[in-house]
């Protein structure tokens, strides 16, 4: 785009249809709203702090040495920030570890051709060789029966559906296969599984996740494969005749150790004793950065509350950023959370979660099913829509403040663009280079501007 | 994100608060347009003929092998897929040529550094040195005066404001240091400029774009320069002391030469001689692919008819994809169809055009001050929000349909997701690399959409 006469007529011309009406309250929230967004994008330091996190700081799965510095390093910033108390939670958690050994090749023939694979979170090591056989669902299985499966590795084949706009329906529409595949397979005598990544994109990155062995059946090796590979193998199996594949790991599971949540909080002038929340995970798959899961979400609770308090902001109830530990393969940090503060009698009003990667904001999914709360909530939409934030839907508001619904907390997950997710999801890609600086500020900003209303309004 | 069964459960409660009203004709649009965008993601062509269209194919700024090569590539597109009619429309093209030398660097003392930098399209080649003077707009020149400028190198420093939340409208608060900066630098006596390029992120990437001189001063050198040699350079100068830079650069502008439009056509069965136009622009900036701008729109506009005619829609008014010659430096194909349309007496209702990037579609930019036509398109806002599309906003359509204006055409633009345009507008980073597959899909699906909607209503 270019010839700047006619940019300039386009750029005069930008004005909104919808005319908004506000009220002298929505007058001065919508500056508030301004402020919160200018500082975001002139101020903000969450980019430079993802950058470290990501870049200085090694891969932070729970239990490893990079997750104890991602504790300590989140801690300062807290302190640096100069919030009102900082403190850590300490809880018990998952020590699973990759190892250095996870391979796999096929042989066709004579022909032998590496495969890119890596293993499930929670996956047991070994060293196995078994025929290939395609399933597209976890029902196939139980039709084929034992005669079939036996002494088989099974390949989990159903790819994400890309007619979905929402790229997490299709994600929904598929985990299944990664999560229960390999003690289904297990249960009918398979020796290994591996799964289809999760991914919309054909790349040759392999994506790991989280998986659950059924205790009635052995525990097999459960390896995700890139989608390319996973189009070879399909290709390769369509043709007929027999493919064998050998696969290595050597990821082993260790005794739960010892882990932390992360808490910074601005104290409330009026209502110190109740609370508004919002978080994201510190724990991250170790094949990647964890740059978009949940680097980003990190990073924006600290920054939501930084700009607040930067601004002058003085928040009726307490405010806490809440690192949280262990979402991805135990929630261990989401339960301690919630025990804390129901033991503490806590009153949590409202949490936010940002946990969907650090896209551009586009509103927010509301876990609710109070009208009256629903109606509040969209009245902020006017205000909002101005910064791109036009989606306000019922749905989940995330894994960490989830435990919070059953004290009767307003859950919200901040919801961004999703095109982009899975192409890092889990991944070796999942890396800061990946973020964009004023997609995630401006996230960070929504998140601020949401809590700044609700703080208001509750 | 992970943990299977708090995933199920949101995805299971993502239903819309705002219930949709829809009449026995909104049902049916509203299958209709969950066809065109299902066609768009499970069954496109854009994304591989735009890898084609930057890789295969050398840069292809106006008047060079890769324009011509662009022409004939985009009319192979519309002939495989047995478009009714496929058909150039010619003119002559400005034919500026940058030239395999441009370079600078910058002296303090006896310590030399290279500057990124790259030549602004349509300035001249030269060999100058000269003080470094920096300025933040074009009106300090006048307060500075000749004594000031007389033989330095002028260096328009103005940032773009990233406090916008639409970076178009931050572009163009700083383009008239591109566009006007060198004749006014002139004016005073400079020997060349360089400005910081337009971009909102630290980089190394200078960005090029179109400039004018004014013919009553000398034609002098103008560069763009890196933002982050632009920062050093503002530092270095804000220690104090004298910088020398030295620029080095042999573009040359040829004679004008003969270029085309390309039009590809699906006749009306209603109305055939009324036309539906969508378009991108067909050339590019030569330092990079022109993935985003415009070869994404080009794309998109063929993809937005090839969905209709797949899914076996038969418009009442005939369709035109057109990929415009020449936006970039002179906007001629632009002006060559209007006339063309014109003395035809073709009558055009609509025209959509894509050039803001293939980035996440987010709306509409609807350029027009009449109040029943902007209610009418309001209309189908119920209709499109399912796909992300709540931006309907008044705005220019684009520079390419621009001059339809004239004869009553409704102007439209695509909206998409304004935060990495700028990141490798007019820059060496405008490669497919950084255009996402889906991002693309659902830009083309969105006019197409449009398309539908409006070849219905009108």
């Amino acid at each position: 785009m270019a010839y700047m006469q006619l940019l300039i007529r386009f750029i005069a011309g930008f004005v909104f249809f919808f005319h908004v009406e506000v009220s002298a309250q929505g007058n001065s929230d919508s500056l508030v709203i301004r402020k919160i967004f200018e500082e975001a994008l002139t101020k903000s330091r969450c980019y430079d702090d993802l950058g470290t996190l990501c870049k200085s700081i090694p891969p932070r799965l729970s239990g490893s040495v990079g997750a104890a510095m991602a504790v300590e390093f989140t801690r300062s910033i807290f302190e640096d920030e100069k919030f009102d108390r900082v403190f850590l939670q300490q809880m018990m958690v998952p020590n699973w570890k990759r190892g250095d050994v996870c391979s796999a090749n096929a042989q066709i023939g004579k022909v032998k051709k590496d495969l890119r694979v890596c293993a499930l979170g929670g996956s047991v090591g070994g060293n196995v060789t078994g025929e290939v056989i395609a399933v597209n669902s976890l029902e196939k299985l139980d039709s084929l029966g034992r005669k079939a499966i036996e002494n088989k590795i099974v390949f989990f084949n159903r790819p994400m559906e890309p007619r979905h706009i929402h790229t997490f329906e299709a994600y929904g529409g598929c985990v299944d296969q990664r999560w229960a595949g390999p003690s289904k397979a297990a249960k009918y005598g398979a020796v290994a599984t591996l799964v289809r990544s999760m991914n919309l994109r054909e790349d040759e990155f392999p994506h790991t996740g989280s998986m659950s062995y059924d205790s009635d059946y052995p525990k097999i090796p459960a390896l995700a494969l890139s989608t390319d590979d996973a189009t070879w193998l399909t290709n390769k199996l369509a043709e007929g005749g027999s493919i064998e594949v050998s696969l290595r790991a050597n990821c082993v599971t260790m005794p739960d150790t010892i882990s932390h949540n992360v808490v910074g909080e601005l104290i409330g002038t009026q209502f110190p004793n109740e609370f508004v929340i919002c978080g994201g995970h510190l724990d991250a798959w170790d094949n990647g950065e964890g740059a978009h899961d949940d680097g980003a979400g990190c990073m924006q609770s600290i920054e939501a509350l930084r700009i607040l308090k930067n601004i002058g902001y003085k928040p009726r109830h307490t405010l806490r950023a809440v690192m949280f530990m262990n979402e991805e393969n135990g929630a261990r940090g989401a339960k301690k959370y919630a025990e804390w503060a129901d033991s503490l009698n806590e009153k949590h009003l409202f949490a936010i979660e940002s946990d969907r990667g650090g896209f551009s904001p586009r509103g927010f999914a509301i876990d609710s099913e109070d009208s009256i709360m629903i109606r509040k909530i969209s009245r902020f939409r006017t205000l909002l829509e101005p910064y791109g934030l036009h989606d306000f839907k019922r749905g989940g508001g995330g894994v960490d403040i989830g435990p919070l619904k059953k004290q009767g907390t307003l859950c919200i997950g901040l919801v961004p663009d999703s095109q982009r997710y899975f192409d890092h999801h889990h991944a070796a890609n999942d890396t800061f280079e990946h973020v964009n600086k004023r997609e995630l500020e401006l996230g960070a900003a929504a998140m601020a501007a949401l809590i700044y209303l609700l703080d208001q309004e509750l």
